[in-house]
């Protein structure tokens, strides 16, 4: 392939990336992307998309020499017309336009704050390299692994674990972690400000079928083909009630429908380091409705079941939206909004993704 | 406490060992136990139940110092009469009459050829107290935290974790994995017998409720008023037709009661060092029905129900071995006779923990 040749002039002896011409990076900022220059070795090669939040006339500064295409406020209403109601503003959850514009298979997606961490030998660690690993192999969902991810060099299943269940299921999600500041909410990091994530989990699990998990959006990727439908980040920031509770909305809509299509969801490895707490008076004001919200949230998702007629994963992102309206509006008149504008983020998906063939292909086996 | 005051005199400096009086080491054998040297810094101030396996006329020898009490075969004959039935001979699955006969509130089991693994910087791990504080801590099966044991020093719930949801569940079985030799099956031991598993993952986790898990009993810790009576290993090795699968099958019924009953499970920390894989070809014979078998009883208990009246342990264990004969006897004899079994265990558990008050109890609230 000419472009892999020309890569490899470019970066002498290494060998082409993994998945370089399959896969998007999407950052979410309102600054300079100076916290690039630490990712250059692992990045560069890859193709970036850049959702500006907030004043669109602000000029963002991008290191020399990566690949990018930047959206900033303009765009995105130029682009989705009336539709770009579903994405907010003044909202990391801007993020989720740049899955939606993406052409690739993958997507990685981290925030600016978040840099390069070292391995428990001092070696830096890639990232986006882990990643890939963890959604090209499978997942084991139906059964728990007491060695962790029984794929990875020197380790398998254990005595007892089912041998028709040891194939696996397509990876759709893998969760990355944080060193240095944790993921913490606003009351706890107003009780503990102090805390720091020292500890190195050299592990990468499945979530089992049926459980719940709080998705993180600062260092995750995703199999676009597999679930990208499903990756809408809500209505956060302005104008909306509610914000930080984006990427956790993400994450339980995205689980309900992995449970019920089959495919896998993986936490642990790769840890990034995490170099700044966010404002913890500012974050509890964003998130008090959430916190007590998220107490019939929860169970809602917990107990959400999807018709088996549901065989792709739009049909079934339209379906849980129906039931956010028939069993959340209630809670408050937002979740009807929150509702409506997940119909219309499936809308705007189809016609920005209009290729048809849904993500229902995905059903016939494990992605290549 | 007279006892405790004589203990400080035995320890010098050392302040008493955690659960001292409120926990047995179960250890089944059917040699001389010098694997206890290794680790007699940290067992010799608790007591010993040891299991002699085997050949009755068997002198078995126990290193000095150690407070032990030791039943062989004919003990258990005389003890249990006609119901010794349910205690499996010529396998290690006869240590659950370790766990009837003790008096204690928590039990630690160790096979004999594990030994004193060291953590990452070179230091000793004492197994037991990792599984005591794994006992003593809560856990969180009903919602996964990505950073892990919540409870933990540095650790704590990550945003996005529902706030009534953070006092956990009491903790009824502590899980300890492996270095070295892992705890492979037959078929995966005779595929990659050079494999060794070096990997030091610094992480005790919940298994969320739902879900099954592999459980080996060479590492293995409970707490007996919770669970106690769900511990049972099964018929196994002589005049059985399988083996091999005792703690799986004591993992999985007690996981299902655990579930029902709204205990929690741990796993991951301790390691200790498993010293000598065991001859394949002869694990084979042991499990080659059960890898078959298996196929069948995961999607039964997977699918397995206890209605509400059962209330205690024992009730809900009684209700499974109904089912296990209703479901299960159709796929082998086997599992009628140990349906049977089972329900001797239960008689012989009360009849020798006549207190009475069952695991009931339990269900008044959260441990101490």
């Amino acid at each position: 392939m000419a472009s892999a040749s020309s890569s490899s002039a470019a970066t002498a002896v290494s060998p082409t990336p993994l998945l370089r011409d399959e896969l998007d990076i999407v950052i979410p900022t309102i600054r300079n992307l100076d916290f690039l220059e630490m990712w250059r070795p692992f990045f560069q090669p890859y193709h970036l998309i850049i959702v500006q939040d907030g004043d669109p006339s602000k000029v963002i500064k991008v290191p020399e020499g990566f690949d990018y295409e930047l959206y900033n406020r303009n765009d995105i209403n130029r682009i989705l017309g009336p539709k770009a109601s579903c994405i907010s503003f003044k909202d990391s959850a801007c993020r989720c336009f740049g899955y939606m514009v993406s052409k690739k298979k993958y997507i990685f997606t981290i925030d600016d704050d978040c840099f390069v961490a070292k391995d428990p030998t001092g070696k830096d660690i890639n990232a986006l390299e882990q990643h890939i690993k963890n959604l090209l192999t499978p997942s084991t969902p139906f059964f728990f692994n007491t060695l962790y991810d029984p794929y990875r060099d020197g380790a398998d299943f254990v005595r007892g674990y089912p041998f028709s269940l040891r194939e696996g299921t397509p990876t759709a999600v893998s969760h990355g972690l944080w060193l240095n500041i944790p993921d913490y909410d606003a009351p706890t990091q107003l009780v503990k400000p102090l805390e720091r994530n020292t500890r190195f989990v050299d592990a990468v699990l499945t979530i089992p079928k049926g459980t719940l998990f709080p998705m993180c959006g600062m260092n995750l990727a995703f199999n676009r083909e597999l679930i990208g439908p499903a990756m809408y980040f809500g209505l956060m920031g302005d104008g909306q009630p509610i914000g930080r509770y984006d990427d956790m909305w993400a994450g339980w809509c995205m689980k309900v429908i992995c449970d019920h299509l089959g495919f896998g969801v993986k936490t642990g490895l790769p840890y990034i380091w995490h170099s700044k707490a966010s404002n913890p008076f500012v974050n509890l004001k964003k998130e008090y409705k959430g916190i007590y919200w998220q107490e019939e949230l929860i169970p809602f998702f917990q107990s959400a079941t999807l018709p088996k007629e549901c065989t792709s994963v739009q049909k079934c992102y339209l379906e849980l939206s129906k039931q956010v309206k028939a069993k959340l509006g209630k809670v408050d008149e937002y979740f009807n909004k929150l509702a409506d504008a997940m119909v219309t983020w499936v809308e705007a998906w189809d016609e920005l993704n209009p290729s048809g063939k849904e993500s229902a292909a995905a059903l016939n086996g494990p992605a290549k």
